[in-house]
């Protein structure tokens, strides 16, 4: 029954000193940083949509992945994670066993990024699993990475590397929190998002909120080798590199940033917790992404990724 | 297609000055008041379990509900709301018309309830619409209403009346949040809860988080007319009494006060938006619910209510 399940999953929430009321009441009372802005972001994870539970797949890589893409969002807004609540319709037919996996999964990510788990929703239905988990994050006043301030000569930058995430990245996402952070400590960064749709797809979006135009050098986009390895799977007919621009759930960060800033981080970026940062272009005036081949021939580019669609 | 659809329905959510980003970023950012924490809850409703889309129930509706249940848990901490973030999974099919018939009841709460809509993760599936809502409120430290705070000697007093509420109320929810903050302003409250699974449910939780047991007057009870309906359909067999104890989603606010102000409340109530306050028991040393009739005789009161159940 419900009341024993939540009270056995409360009880393995380490207690925490941001947290006035604690998960348990009808809701927690949170101790804000001082002098600093609340960051809020939400982000839904369905079976079948964004997960299949299978042997590849347990709750607890679940739990992880619904921490995860809502950790990479404060990342890619330069905020530093401190609370977070889940809210899950499990179903009825192994909902308790699923929800202390989803729970071990959640709470390993949030140790580990120090970040606590203020509370939640356990419900059940005959559905499949649902899991929304909304994360709150600190941030100094007007610091906030936002998309729309990239400028005409900054130069743009990616963490990782992207393409093939279905290969088993699209669950073990690792945020760029510890990265994110110490890049906000020493670099200007005029805009950020996180890569979750598409390379082209994201930064497209990045490009429209600051009302400019990026040309891309094809060569130096950082190509994952799960993209060379997907490109490989017989039937597959697409390139490493069409991998890399379209398949999304890298969530790696894609940051515009002054040129002399970009490629100092480019080179400084084995301090940044081992991650590669990758100068990828540059901001021009105008709309759109222009890519830029080897030879030095420049065409559009379509921005490509995963999108929702509705019918009727 | 998404970026479209998202972008009609952003461009619909009216500015406020609390928010510094915001939404339609990776995260939005929020200026929390000063000297004030923050409260943060969540509540997920599933379609077919805690509604039925039909003719009685329309998108709006949903909407409203869903912002609503947040609301009413802001109430029972005394909270003001502050901001709020919804999550959805649409069915693919008709999803485009049902996300906006939701966002327009979140919206017309939300601007009667002074709670700004901060953001939001919208999905498409071929599963039944979910909605998941967090709210985040404020209240100055040490001031939140928490469920473990009744003392042996407070009276406990219930908002409104109970019972019946699966005629329409449970979707039409009217969160007690200026009654909430009215009462914290003006009166001493050691523990609150909203009745959301049952008042006898709910009140059961009180006690349990206070330590301390209750004797309740079934005479006193505030028996809400969709109670008496509810009684008097062909072959539902129950008292309107026993609905009132058991059916839950009443969102009323129960409260364990000290004896002066419970009864001074309950005379002033009608200053509190009109909405009446019932004493209907007391807090007494020990664990349960004692249930006195009119006669003056006492019986344990098992707690019922909705509690989700799992299987295997």
């Amino acid at each position: 029954m419900e009341l024993d399940f939540v009270a056995s999953l409360l009880s393995r929430i380490p207690a925490d000193p941001r947290l006035e009321v604690p998960p348990g009441d009808d809701a927690a009372v949170l101790r804000p940083p001082a002098e600093r802005r609340t960051v809020v972001t939400v982000d839904m994870l369905m079976e079948g949509v964004d997960f299949i539970l299978d042997e590849a797949c347990d709750p607890r890589l679940v739990g992880h992945k619904a921490l995860a893409v809502n950790l990479s969002d404060l990342a890619a807004m330069a905020a530093r994670p401190e609370a977070a609540v889940v809210a899950v319709a499990l179903p009825r037919r192994g909902g308790d066993s699923l929800g202390r996996g989803l729970l071990d999964g959640i709470l390993a990510l949030a140790a580990e990024q120090g970040i606590t788990l203020a509370g939640g929703d356990t419900n059940a239905w005959d559905g499949p699993l649902v899991i929304s988990i909304t994360a709150v994050g600190s941030v100094p006043p007007g610091r906030a990475w936002r998309r729309d301030g990239a400028r005409p000569g900054d130069l743009l930058v990616v963490s990782g590397a992207c393409g093939g995430s279905l290969l088993g990245r699209h669950l073990a996402v690792v945020p760029r929190c510890r990265e994110a952070l110490a890049i906000a400590d020493r670099f200007p960064v005029h805009a950020a998002i996180d890569v979750s749709d598409g390379l082209s797809l994201d930064l497209s979006r990045l490009m429209q909120a600051s009302g400019t135009a990026a040309v891309i050098d094809l060569a130096a986009i950082p190509i994952h080798p799960d993209a060379n390895r997907m490109a490989g799977i017989p039937g597959d007919g697409r390139s490493p590199l069409d991998h890399a621009l379209a398949d999304g759930e890298d969530f790696e960060l894609l940051l515009a940033m002054p040129a002399a800033d970009a490629r100092r981080l480019a080179v400084e970026a084995v301090d940044l917790a081992g991650t590669p940062f990758t100068v990828i272009g540059e901001v021009v005036e105008g709309a759109g992404i222009l890519a830029r081949a080897a030879d030095g021939s420049t065409a559009a580019l379509a921005p490509r990724g995963y999108e929702h669609a509705f019918t009727g």
